[in-house]
Formats: C-alpha cells, sequence, structure tokens
C-alpha cells in the first residue's frame, strides 16, 4: 500500500481498519517528524475518533468513501475546528481556535479520510522554503540538510518522508509546485477558483489557489474529484458542472498536443532541470516548442500584485507587532506596503492583456511542460545561487518558472523526476483553465514511463500499518 | 418647441425642417457662445448634410427617428469622426481624427439627432468647475462671472443657454450631476455599465459612467431609450434586456417608497441645497428619511481610486509632459501616482462592503432625494467657500454628495430647482442599480409640481427656428 487509493480500497474491502491505518501513520509522525519538521499539531485523538467511526461504518456494510481511513494532514493555513489557525505566523498564535473545518477539510473527511495534523509552511504563505523563524524549517527528506520548498514544505515533505499519503497546500505563486519538486511529490494546483478557499487564511486573493500532494497520479485525480465543486462558503469558487477526472486516465493521449516551454522557460534554470523536462518530452515524443510571450513580465506583474495585496491584508498587524513578524515576511510585506497603486494598476492591466494572449497559445496546444524550479533543493540557510552566472537570491527566485503561471489562474501539476545528483526535481504540467483532465491524463502516462523517485531513506515506502 | 421630443415630433410632422431646426441652432452657437464658451468644435458642414439626409427621409415618408432633427452636442471626450478627441487636454490636440464615430453618438445619429459639435470640459475629466487652463472656463448662462460646474460644464451650459436642447456628458465622481445643478437643467447619470463608452476618453475606468443633459424628463428618458443596449465595442456594457422608461411615465408613483438621505447628506450643505430637496420632498408628500452608512468613507475612497486609476491611465504623459498638462490637473494626477497600493486596495475593500450595505438600504426604499452640490455656481477663479464655519476649496468639495453614489454605480438624476438667490440647484433622485425608470417616474412627478427653473436671460426658451 504506497499511496491513498489502495489504503481506501484495503480498508472498504476489510483487509485492514482505518484504526490501524491511522496508529500507523501517528506512529511514523512521532518517530520520525522531530527531525523532519513537518507537523505544527497532530490531532491523535480526534483522528482516532474519525478512524472507529470509518470501521464501524465498513462493520455497518456502508460505504465509507473514496478515501476511506486514508490519513492526511493539511498546511496550518486551512481551518480545523478546535485549533487556531497559524498560518505560520507567531501573531495569530493567540487567536482563538477555529469553530469549523474549511470546506477542503470537510471534503476530505467526507470521503472517509482521517486528519492527523496540520503542517508546517512560510509565515503567512509568503516564501519558497518553509525556513520558519517561528516554528523552524522543515527538511527535505531526501537530505536533511536541505529545504524542502514553500510555503506549504511541511506538506510536501510529509508526502515525501511517507508520514501521510496525502496533504493540502495553498499555491499563490508556486507554494505547492515548488515543494512538490524539492521534495519529489506530485503538487497540483487547478485551476484559480476550482477548488473552494472557503476556511483558509488567505496570502493576495486574486492569486490564491488550493492544491494537494500525493505520490501517485490516481491519487492526484481521486482527491481533485472529492474536492471539486461549488460552495456557498466561497464567493470565488467556480459555478461550474463536476468533471471528473478519474475515467478519463485511460493512458491513450493520442489526441492531445503537447510543447514544451521555451523562451524563458528554457533560460535560467541549472542542466538537470531542463534534462528533466527533456526526459518527459523524450517519454511522450514530444518535439514541439511553444512560447509563452512575456513571461518575464508576468513573473514582475505578480510580484507587484502579491506583495501589494498581501501587505494590505496584514497593514494593520504591520503597524501594530512588525517585531512579531518573521524577519524574511515582514521586510517583504512593507516592501508591499510602499508600491504606488500605479504600479498595481499597471500589472492588473498587463494581466488582462497576458491572459488574452495565453489564450491564443492553447489554441494550438493542449498541454504544456515547464521546468518547477531551476535548481533542486538549496541548503537550509542558502541565500544564493548561481544561475547564468549570476549570483541571486534563492528566496525569491525558486518561483521562477510557477509565477507567471499561477498569475492567471493556470491548472499545473508538478510531476517528480529523479535528476542526476540524486535529489528530485519537478516537471510542470500545464493546461488552459479547466483541463485538468487533459492534464491528468498525460501525468498518468509520464507516470508509467518516467524513471520513478528513488524514495528517502529517512521513510518507508509504504503506508501499512 | 422648448425640448428635443416637440423638435422632433415637428420635424416628423414637416411643421419644421432638420436643416431650418440645425441652421437655427448653428445661429445662436454662433451669436452667444463666444461669451459662454461651451464648444471647442462646432461641425457645422456634417450637420447641416446630416440635417439635410433628415429632410429627405421625412419627404420620402420614412420614420427619421425618435430625435429626428434634434441638435444635439458632446463632451470633447466622445469620438467624433473626423474630429482629433480632446478630453480637455492640450497634450491630445496633436492626436490624430477618431476614425469613427463614439457608439453614443452613433445611437443619436440612428435615431435622426444631428451633432452640431463638442463640448468644452476640465482637462481628463478631472475637476468639478470647467476652468479649463487651456481652452478657458465656461460660464454659467445664469451669471456670466460663474462656473458651469464639471466636469461636463459645456454640456450643461449649452443646454441651459438654449443653444442646443440635447447634449451627452460623462461621470466620474459627478461630472454630469454638479453641472447639471449649478446651470439648472436635467442630467442623468445611468447605472455603472448601462450606456456604452465605447469610443470615450476613460478617466478612472471603474468609475466612469456616460449620459446626458435635457431640458425635461420626456427628453431625458426618450434619449435614455435611445442610448441603451449591449455593445461589442464595450465589454464593460450590461448585457439584458432593454427596459424602455417611457411608457413608464404615467404619473402614478403611489407604489413607489421614496425618503430623504439624513446624516452625511443633510451635513455640510448650504440651506438653500437643504431647501431644495425640502421642496421636492414636500411636492412628493415624502416625510421619511433614510441613512446611507459611511457615505464619508465612501467619498474617501472614491478620491483614492479615482486618482490612483486616472494617474495610472496618463502615467507616460505625467512623466514625459507635465508641463503640458492643466496645472491643477497635473498636480492632482501627480497626488494620485504616489498613493500606496495598500490604499487602493482597501478603498476596493471598502467599495464592495458599502455596495453590500447600501443593498440592503433599498430593500426599504426605492427613490433617494438628495442635494447635488452643496452649493450653488461659485464664481470663475473662487478657490474656497464657507461650508459648515470652515474654508474649505471648492473644486473638489462640489462632489461631496455626488461621489458616494456614483462609488457604487447607482442610477441618479439630478432635477433643477429655482434657489431662492435666484440661481440653479440640483436635487438627486437616486435608485437601486438598473432602476432607472423609478427615478423618471418620480421625476416626471416633480417636473409637474415643483416651481420650474427661471431660463437664464442670455438664451431663448425655444428651439424653434
Amino acid at each position: 500500500m504506497n499511496d491513498a487509493v489502495s489504503i481506501a480500497a484495503a480498508v472498504r474491502a476489510g483487509k485492514v481498519s482505518a484504526a490501524e491505518v491511522t496508529k500507523a501513520a501517528l506512529a511514523r509522525i512521532a518517530a520520525r517528524d522531530h527531525e523532519l519538521n513537518c507537523f505544527t499539531a497532530v490531532t491523535t485523538e480526534t483522528a482516532l475518533a474519525d478512524a472507529a467511526q470509518i470501521d464501524q461504518e465498513v462493520a455497518q456494510g456502508n460505504n465509507p468513501g473514496l478515501l476511506a481511513g486514508v490519513p492526511f494532514a493539511v498546511k496550518n493555513l486551512f481551518d480545523i475546528a478546535g485549533l487556531t489557525t497559524l498560518a505560520g505566523a507567531k501573531i495569530n498564535a493567540k487567536n482563538p481556535p477555529a469553530t469549523q473545518d474549511a470546506t477542503a477539510v470537510t471534503k476530505l473527511k467526507q470521503a472517509g479520510a482521517v486528519l492527523v495534523g496540520a503542517l508546517n509552511m512560510d509565515e503567512y504563505a509568503y516564501g519558497f522554503v518553509t525556513e520558519n523563524f517561528h516554528y523552524g524549517a522543515t527538511r527535505n527528506p531526501h537530505d536533511l540538510r536541505r529545504v524542502a520548498g514553500g510555503s506549504s514544505g511541511g506538506s510536501a515533505a510529509a508526502v515525501a518522508a511517507g508520514l501521510v499519503p496525502l496533504t493540502l497546500g495553498s499555491d499563490t505563486n508556486g507554494s505547492i509546485r515548488v515543494p512538490a519538486a524539492l521534495c519529489g511529490v506530485f503538487g497540483f494546483k487547478p485551476t484559480y477558483g476550482r477548488l473552494s478557499r472557503a476556511g483558509v487564511a488567505l496570502f493576495s486573493s486574486s492569486f490564491d489557489h488550493i492544491g494537494h500532494f500525493a505520490r501517485s497520479v490516481q491519487d492526484i485525480a481521486t482527491v481533485f474529484d472529492v474536492l471539486q465543486g461549488e460552495d456557498d462558503r466561497d464567493p470565488i469558487c467556480t459555478k461550474r458542472p463536476l468533471q471528473s477526472c478519474l475515467p478519463q486516465l485511460n493512458k491513450d493521449i493520442s489526441d492531445i498536443r503537447i510543447a514544451i516551454a521555451d523562451d524563458y522557460f528554457i533560460k535560467g534554470a541549472e542542466a538537470e532541470a531542463l534534462a528533466a523536462v527533456q526526459k518527459v518530452a523524450d517519454a511522450l515524443n514530444v518535439t514541439e516548442y511553444v512560447t509563452l510571450p512575456e513571461a518575464h513580465r508576468a513573473r514582475a506583474a505578480a510580484f507587484i500584485i502579491t506583495a501589494s495585496e498581501g501587505a494590505n491584508l496584514h497593514l494593520d498587524k504591520l503597524r501594530l507587532r512588525p517585531h512579531d513578524f518573521d524577519p524574511a515576511t515582514r521586510d517583504r510585506f512593507l516592501a508591499g506596503a510602499l508600491i504606488p497603486s500605479s504600479w498595481y494598476l499597471q500589472a492588473q492591466r498587463f494581466r488582462r492583456w497576458y491572459r488574452d494572449r495565453i489564450r491564443e497559445v492553447f489554441q494550438n496546444v493542449d498541454v504544456i511542460l515547464a521546468p518547477t524550479t531551476p535548481i533542486s533543493a538549496p541548503l537550509i540557510g542558502q541565500k544564493t545561487m548561481m544561475l547564468d552566472g549570476e549570483e541571486i537570491l534563492i528566496r525569491p527566485h525558486l518561483g521562477l518558472f510557477t509565477q507567471p503561471l499561477s498569475f492567471i489562474g493556470l491548472p499545473v501539476l508538478s510531476v517528480p523526476i529523479q535528476s542526476l545528483n540524486g535529489l528530485p526535481l519537478g516537471v510542470q504540467l500545464i493546461a488552459a483553465p479547466h483541463n485538468e483532465a487533459l492534464i491528468l491524463r498525460v501525468a498518468s502516462v509520464v507516470e508509467d514511463k518516467v524513471m520513478k523517485i528513488s524514495h528517502p531513506k529517512v521513510c518507508s515506502e509504504d503506508f501499512s500499518p
């Protein structure tokens, strides 16, 4: 049992109990998380109660759901009833506990999944490294000296380390895709508005997406199907018919036009990142290239809007409690508070133009391949990296290839690829809005054909009790 | 013939020719506009050709339209094919001529109206006085020493002076309603997005409305019916069924709940402005009051968004040709360019809150009465006024009562009321979005019952040739 779907199948068939699976997950967390630092809270008591409930359903012959007995955990910006939502911030620690679960948490529970805890992140989701000043750095399971990526670092590392097979995260500029790549797991960010953000602490509302991490395409597709659907609690959430992706994973992708992103997306990456893309392209027999025009401007505009919206959201706290912020986050928010409105408006104006241009690109291609990050996981504490002979800051630049895509809400899956240096990397599969199914169909073929990730020594390859 | 509808009826009936009516209008402009300074261009040649065309239609027994032979003119930010669109700016004077008419101009022409010229305004529509540095001040027909109001000052004064019975203007924060009040004519700003802005130079896109000036409610309703309808050239323009208002002017308003705006809207106005509102309330037997909560914040937020959006739109020109701006406009744009993005975002955030609150208010009332301006027309060159014992700047504060309404796109008609000091004032009739018909029905009763405006000595009461 090395993924969520096989656990659920075993639980439903009575081959293993949800209680056993849950206890095993809790035991792995207890044994290994002190060095990984993925979890900021473990909900042992409610997890065991929920698991017992699932087992009762099974005993009574009821269907306990697509994710019966699957342990999962969520980035600590998702509301969990009874727990304070930290969003990675010390300032939030004194907030009252949430009174209800975030919609996404509720949906997973309704499908039988068992929540076991909350996961570490960059403060207020503003970062790509999860070196959290208050709650410590999350360590990369493949090399504990290295970062897990961020801002959903705890979510990626917990799946990579085999603590749980399924986690939720959020992605504003790459915060699901970057840690997924650096930790060697699948990280999926569906179309903007596709999944409900109700009960999720926002960062930059016009960019914020939620999504999930798992170890197989089957898991990613199953959880996407579970999370879909409109939500009265979230006015942004798309009102459109559900589009089940699972039945479409039939390995026939002959009708899908695939191309490699060139120009911006092949500059400024280490050779191993481009080799990962080539490996996927070769497996798919893809030789076409496509250009996303002005991607560098899209990234610049994404920076401006994110910093402006984030600073506005946290302005009162920046005024009253600046000393209680993570220094790295505070300085970026303060800079954001000083951005002129004219820059913000120009960035939004450009965004409309860019959205129209990318819509045109997707008239000739269905799925686009690009690297997720320019490098594999840097060391914890490392400030700069060399790219194209230039020394640049790591923290903002890990999102080089993710920002121009979330900027206009495109659905993207980061698939894990084993790189030559032994560390994982990611390749982004990108589609037009609401074409998640195309991405998952291609991913399913990539998963079969491309060399699998070596799982890190620190953790089990199996979620069996 | 003292309004557009009666002119059109006479032309259709062959009692007078469009050519005669047009020549009479051109003669009035030639005789009087040198002292009024309403017009920045007179389109004599095309006007006479268009009028001849209408007369030919009449001669052939065709229906030449609802506005057959009615002379009209437009604020010089509407595109007129063959003319450079000035938008009140010297910088625009070297622009190439427009290649096609603005949609609103086309619609009026299609209804048989005859365009006779373009009208003066504040530079880039940023002002409430029409004291244009480049093209001179437009003078108030009721007292040539006084301003016409702005930014659509030429449009209001041209109707008040009897040069033409119909003009178009634009209203971002009050630019139709303020000059309508100060010049003693009807000025109508329908719901945001209701009328196409295609071919109109924008100022602050999320606020900009177009609308019209006339001397009777019948004219206002007729022109509104002509201008309605979706437009492929304007993505903002509402896609909803036309709602003809004309048949609804039946003088029975017993089903309409009317109230007077209190709190913010009865503070900071001169006694005569409140007396004008009382006069309308008395005529309608209205004794109820209603509060628009946080209207002062709505005005502050409107200032911030307008200045930010306006500065962004003109940023290149502010950088390259600051010396070519109207000094009064330049300083406000430059200030706008320095507004932090966080203020802009907070203003937009408040705007959503305020829109929801006002929606609640309209559950208990249909039409709200409020003064249009706090004072009657100030002198040209006058910088300050006394309000509530405080000396404040005139230029920004004439919009005190109009800004909180356009802020959320409400439809408003300013109806002219004769004040005790002999100068006109306006009373705003305000409704929920898309309830223009309710406003026009109430206005039609006010028009019958409330003392008519004494027309200024400078001009005729009759548009007959």
